[in-house]
């Protein structure tokens, strides 16, 4: 199935970014939710929440275990989450003498939540990386073509003489402040979440602050208090995304209208058509515009979730679900296109 | 890759719904593709368009057809669509003589768009399906719990006796309308789109009408005037989508809080905890809120592309393929959802 | 105050629309909420639901009542809705004998919504009249310029001759289909609300049905059976206005662009700059775009509101209020710039 | 006129905030607009680009200037923005011998946005403050209320019992970091916009830098280069806002959902309601929700418009002003609310 253009295998080598993707994947969601329970047991076991022994047996299972996905895929059908069915299997898989120590004190939420954050931490990785990329190639840009004039083109009408080097500036400024500001938010968003039921420890009780300080330490995710009814960082996050999007937005309509005319631009590359074979077509620029406009659309939504009823709502927090990876890989798509498309102009400027 | 929960091998299985997913397949769109190609050969050769052998030989050509994908993937990473590599694999099998008949007086969104509407006239059976069948649900809850007692609760306070028909009607009534809208769209909907490269017949001069006439008949649509610019239609059909979504989270979210006080309904099946055993989460109740304020998120986007520039906009078409597919799936899910959860609840009222 | 520019006393003669704003002015509001209670008593009276006399003392005390809005001010600060006041007011007026007949098994939001119904009502007269204008402006500028070369741009390229009147089709025909659509919703919009304090006619017993007949017709409205928490022909016509500014955008974003280069269109009376006299910048397509953008947003947070919890959702409800007013008129000021434009221009094609 | 509840007489008491509000009326527009172009004067004239007699007039002038408002009016819907209007008539108050140098190398962009960051920072002042408030009444909450037992709700069912302290914490959180977030923020937004026609200082020459630098000293704003087609700054405060309304929102729904059943919380002073005397319905609380909803609808359009073509848009520009003092004002709305909802907690928990 493939509903989505960031998961379809035509469209996504266009509009998707493998790397970023991956992050998504089943396999990689499973195997940060094992990553989770295995630093949990070591950081229970140490803390002397649980027994040495059934840490250990635990993180020996955890090894070798490999999940029953048919079953998973039931038990989300039922319960709403994998965390239920994924834990039942763990747990027989330690063994009836250490079973009950398996996910000791957590709940679905603190799993699910980490595995996102360690997750998104790799996305970040990748989207820091394509946006440095971006950064560079804008100032090669300026390098090569800034002393060239440009019309300036206020309102959609011809104003007054410019350089291609003050045009380029309206594209890369903007994209040295997301890298501040992800800088910012990176510490409220990169924290492992941990609480158990209802966020407040009930089953470790005096040993929960150091088991969580031991859990975010060998997650490599900064430690905090719980934050599951908590939204707001990953809303700004989401903000961040779009943020990005859009200023890469800005970047594909210039070059798009630019090549309109096509005196000053020119593109290699650019797409065929079926029915005009001379046509270059600029729709790298075009899909960072879609882009763009795709994460605007979707912020609505992650702001929406931020109205997330008591310890802990199933509406609101599937609805991030359904709109946070999309967002991530839009956003690394458009960085990638961007980059592309930035390599792709043999000539800016007269 | 599964970046959207629709796609998801596990989630696809709660939030998606496998039957209105597979008309989004590649292998759907692929075929509704060849659909196209095959009855435009045939109509342009019933009407003098093209040669008779021509025709003949690009059906049958067709008929053993089998795409490279992985050129159709390279194909749209640089063209944005896939037609014109899939046209000249098509040339290729048709073979030299007749390859220039192929596709001809077409452009690559005649194409697209027509496969678009070719499966969303299967999805709509479909999801006309399922309305019906969460209307006689919702009838049969009446008959069985209707003359029972509710509170009435407004403004989220105890109001006045009520009776349990009168909240279920407040669920059925709006999907009784929207089969009503249903129907008054579906004629402007389920249209060919028809016009070359913009629009105009270029190619096909006064055989155009006819062979338009011919093409619509034979992939069983509607003939209309070519509307590649114009995209109320598909606007519009995604506000009827998130208009039977809207209406399905009320129902789910006024079970979510019935569910709560747990005096008002008795559910079976709920959803498990991974940390509380007696749990019976109301999961369905809940997934249906989470896809309501999902489509009224996505329905932005699909007319923010309403601004649908000049004769084609690459930006404005490809935010409609980054959405729409995933509101029909969402609609699907959730009336699927709706229509399990109305078979769970075991009492309703006192 | 002036925190909308459809509000502002500088912006709103640009971005507004004067006579689609005064339907939600305080005063037409106030107006239509006793024109409510005048029609029920006289409808409630003349079924015998209350005393004759009641009814006539109570439709001659709203002859001459004036609203103490201050009262009013503070009611709805402490209620939320101002009907609990403006209600104790009329009671006040009518005395103390009549008192309890006035707004008789009614409630607020029977008023504020069949208030609401009857100012959409004369909005959709307007609206309707100056869609009607627009195509007539348009087959106008097709009949004179029809004829005339442009070339078609697809993707933003250059692509092959069409003619002006097949871009002029693109702008039109969508603005037809739109007249077809507001017939077939102002059915289910434009009808009646009313069913008291949780829509059950509890006070009304039998004579309910007559009055709501009655009451209907005294309004000129539909006869329709309560709809309070069934939101749905609200959402509707929002989507509906946001279907007319979408297609007007098209129109504006296409202009704008033939502005851009300059020998496409030719436009009267274009906007001036603060720092370049020469230019003539096309400010009414460029807020067309702007409005169709704003409605597409706004349509999302109307759908999020079909999300009507139980008999009665102030939060589902105020949000309404804060959008749908702004969405009336931001559509009655784009059909109005929109005629304004086609007006403005000189000269289209080649 | 009154479309929008922010400016309308009886509901902008209950869902607005006059002190917010007023610095969106075109007073407090003209005002910070007058003094731009005041201290842009003063600037000009300390760095030698206009003559100090000029800078010395206009400065004068300017102190007795009072515009004529109707002829702004029709200026803006001449020309969308009331600048070109606006410097007609202060020109015509300097006197023929300075007039030329009034907005000397200005641009109407550069007025409007620094305007706009001059009322922001005012209104940020005021958001801060009520921010401030908010922290200290759920702090005061905390302190008398936070012992007592509640039971935790995940997934609107009943989970385990928690203490009223966990629930105020899921409140007030967030708000401590929406205050870090803003001092992040303000960096980038409080900054004046200065570059003339193109953003270019084409009139300047190389007394631009230090006549900027000047100019954001006198008004008491950050100095930084141009960034009129880089509107980060504004999508980025905009999701700002929606995070606070958002935080907000959680707190109003979890208040409603206590007040439903009634036992867990009681509140004084809720509202009234027309056909049930003895209902008190949180009003409060439902406003907080509509308002989260409201700002998480309008973000979409903030980030829409960073889609903001080459050196100036109309199109995106008119967007942000149609939406972003309403964002601004609901967020100080929901501030208020929620301060004297925190006051209206008589009682929390068991």
């Amino acid at each position: 199935m493939t509903v989505s253009p960031f998961d379809h295998p035509l469209l996504s080598g266009f509009l998707g970014d493998d790397e970023a993707a991956r992050h998504f994947s089943v396999e990689a969601d499973i195997a940060a939710m094992l990553a989770f329970e295995r630093a949990l047991a070591e950081a229970e076991a140490e803390c002397g929440a649980i027994p040495h022994e059934a840490g250990a047996a635990i993180v020996k299972a955890l090894a070798a275990f490999r999940p029953d996905t048919a079953k998973l895929r039931a038990g989300v059908a039922k319960d709403g989450v994998a965390v239920p069915e994924l834990v039942r299997q763990i747990r027989a898989a330690a063994g009836a003498q250490h079973g009950e120590f398996v996910h000791f004190g957590a709940t679905s939420q603190d799993v699910i939540d980490t595995s996102l954050v360690l997750r998104l931490r790799q996305a970040i990785d990748h989207i820091g990386l394509l946006l440095s990329e971006n950064i560079v190639r804008l100032a090669g840009l300026k390098e090569e073509f800034g002393d060239r004039a440009l019309t300036a083109m206020t309102r959609m009408q011809p104003a007054i003489p410019i350089t291609a080097a003050d045009r380029i500036a309206s594209w890369r400024t903007p994209l040295e402040r997301h890298q501040q500001r992800l800088k910012e938010l990176s510490g409220r968003l990169l924290v492992v979440q941990f609480g158990g039921a209802a966020g407040t420890f009930d089953k470790l009780g005096d040993k929960a602050p150091a088991v969580r300080v031991a859990l975010a330490a060998k997650l490599d995710l900064g430690d905090a208090p719980q934050w599951h009814s908590q939204r707001d960082a990953l809303a700004e996050f989401a903000a961040w995304l779009s943020l990005v999007t859009g200023s890469l937005g800005k970047f594909g309509q210039d070059v798009a209208l630019m090549a309109q005319a096509g005196a000053d631009i020119e593109l290699s590359g650019g797409g065929g058509s079926s029915a005009m074979p001379h046509k270059q077509n600029p729709v790298k620029a075009e899909a960072l515009v879609a882009l763009a406009r795709f994460n605007a659309t979707q912020l609505s939504g992650m702001h929406q979730a931020l109205v997330h009823e008591q310890e802990r709502s199933g509406a609101a927090w599937t609805l991030e679900w359904l709109i946070l990876p999309q967002m991530v890989v839009a956003t690394a798509a458009a960085l990638r296109l961007a980059a592309e498309l930035a390599g792709q102009i043999e000539s800016l400027g007269h």
